[in-house]
């Protein structure tokens, strides 16, 4: 039985074209012979197409890319400081553009810290979460403003909008993956004491979710208190629920307490199956090190990981984790490359 | 000559009265026969007031309190979960309303690592930084609304308010603090690729304050990658100046890293000297272990130093600085009582 699966990729700019290579390889090896067939569409968007064309995403682009089932995408964002960039602002024209309009609701971001790989942390004792973090409300809905730009009088608002529709949602999803896991526990991050409406509407919707499942067990933790748990106590957590500037915060110091956001992978899905899932390393662009086939693949291998996940191929994604979980195990110090870090973790699928 | 200070003082609840006793035993040291005399004048706020008298600030309180030089503040709050507390918010109509009401506009938390401690990062490196946190604008204005609430159609948003003339008060204050630092190093903190309108602000002011001090060196971090470099590179900070939100949080996390906030001291400052600041620890009331003599009092006593220094008294403020890095420079694994702790280093001062 062949399975296609048409599948966008957005390699985008710096790094983001060599680690999408590796994580094309891999995926390859974890499902050649398995009947899923990968049809693959390339996307030129980021950077470097704007300096072209001046293009962001543009409406047929945006169809185009919807027409899939899934994307994978490397990292966007030019050389910070470009003039030629200014105004562009290509993370919310782009990367933050397609999580709205694709309904990326659940921006999802597990945490390991494997064996064999340092933590900036002294004893960070078993760190496996996952920071489930809302996609589409909060300060990022680019409801914001400004009166009297540049002169003493300006104020500049943002405003966080969050729904019962919208929270309610990735709640939901959030405990339906603590209840998963072997330790059944969640904690949702907020600051309730100071965002009071969005604060009681999390709450509430927590409490009430709460109640159908009693198999996990809650807690909560203002945002700053959380992250002093992040570098004291790591272990404590299983699955985070939080909303989007949070989860933004929260996941980067996550990947630096496991070993740097080099390794960390995430998927920016729809649940709902009505738009393409997006799954992307958690770091960016890296100009500074890019074109030189130095940059770890490591992260966006795992988001290729995630993808077959979320298509239903359990075993594929497990395949290529048992993979990377190897070859982290045995790196050491040793330098490689770019491709060689994919050679080898493609070598070890299925072995 | 004698110089009388009129010193408001709120001990507050859980540990705060323990912490705050040692802090003034500690003010007494560094200032006896030094002609500054603190008339001192207790408030009575926080849960316990509240649940005695149904009273969070009242009209008479604050003017009471506008009457003094200076606030010494223990911590504020009940029992997390107390079903009498519920809908007080103690935190928002006391803590936050003090810091509006009085403008304190600098919120100072200083961070060194001392001799001694441990920290959580297992090679932290020379931390010694002070984040200038906004205190009276940003999503902490309580610009919040919601409709429909309990309804599936509920929506809540949550303002941050931002303006010039809030923005460059502060901005001022960093870059004066930054030239007075060895190191003459400024980080603005924000996430301008989101929140555009807001960062636009903090941006150009940052930009134009810059320009009347070439001797700071001024950079730029995202709030994400700012908490990866406070576990992965803290020495890399001087002076971060960030808005009330952003500094809420990365002063838990650098507190944290540094030792734990049982050390952090803090001042909520109204440079303009239009109203007292106020000086407090900035770890909680920790009802937990509350009453049981067990709390370190370090950061309360830490806050007095602020206190003195922003009473143009660095020579006191000077004696408890060392008294305090000495003492923790000799804790080794001892267990102290707060008392202990408070006459140890009071004991130290002028020694
Ligand atoms: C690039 C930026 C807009 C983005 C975000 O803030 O979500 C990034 O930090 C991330 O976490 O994916
Ligand atoms: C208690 C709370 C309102 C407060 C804040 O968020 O500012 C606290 O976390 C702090 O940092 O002083």
């Amino acid at each position: 039985m062949v399975r296609t699966v048409r599948l966008a990729v957005i390699p985008g700019d710096g790094i983001g074209p060599e680690v999408v290579g590796e994580a094309l390889k891999v995926l390859d090896a974890a499902t050649v012979g398995t009947g899923l067939v990968f049809e693959q569409t390339p996307f030129s968007l980021g950077a470097a197409r704007y300096l072209e064309t001046g293009d962001v995403l543009t409406d047929d682009d945006l169809d185009a890319i919807k027409g899939h089932d899934a994307i994978l995408l490397g990292a966007v964002g030019g050389v910070p400081g470009d003039p030629r960039l200014v105004g562009a602002n290509i993370e919310r024209g782009l990367l933050l553009k397609l999580r709205f309009e694709l309904d990326h609701y659940v921006n999802l971001r597990p945490t390991v810290l494997h064996a064999g790989v340092a933590s900036p942390l002294a004893s960070p004792g078993e760190v496996d979460f996952v920071v489930v973090r809302e996609g589409t409300e909060g300060p990022y809905v680019g409801n914001g403003g400004a009166i009297r730009v540049g002169t003493p009088a300006e104020v500049a608002n943002e405003v966080s909008v969050n729904t019962a529709y919208g929270v309610e949602r990735v709640v939901r999803y959030a405990f339906a993956a603590a209840s998963e896991r072997p330790r059944k526990r969640l904690t949702l991050v907020h600051k309730t004491n100071v965002l009071v409406f969005a604060g009681s509407l999390w709450k509430r919707t927590v409490d009430a979710v709460a109640a159908e499942h009693p198999d996990v067990s809650v807690d909560y933790l203002h945002v700053d208190a959380a992250t002093i748990f992040l570098v004291t106590d790591p272990a404590r957590f299983d699955v985070i629920v939080t909303d989007n500037l949070f989860g933004d915060i929260l996941t980067d110091l996550a990947g630096a307490i496991s070993g740097g956001i080099g390794l960390a992978a995430s998927g920016n899905i729809n649940p709902d199956g009505r738009f393409p899932s997006m799954f992307e390393p958690v770091h960016g662009s890296a100009p500074d090190i890019a074109g030189k086939g130095i940059a770890d693949p490591t992260a966006a291998i795992g988001s290729v990981a995630l993808l077959l996940r979320h298509l239903g191929e359990p075993d594929a994604a497990a395949s290529i984790e048992r993979a990377i979980a190897a070859d982290i195990a045995d790196r050491g110090d040793r330098v490689r490359s770019t491709s060689e870090v994919g050679d080898a973790i493609a070598a070890r699928i299925g072995s």
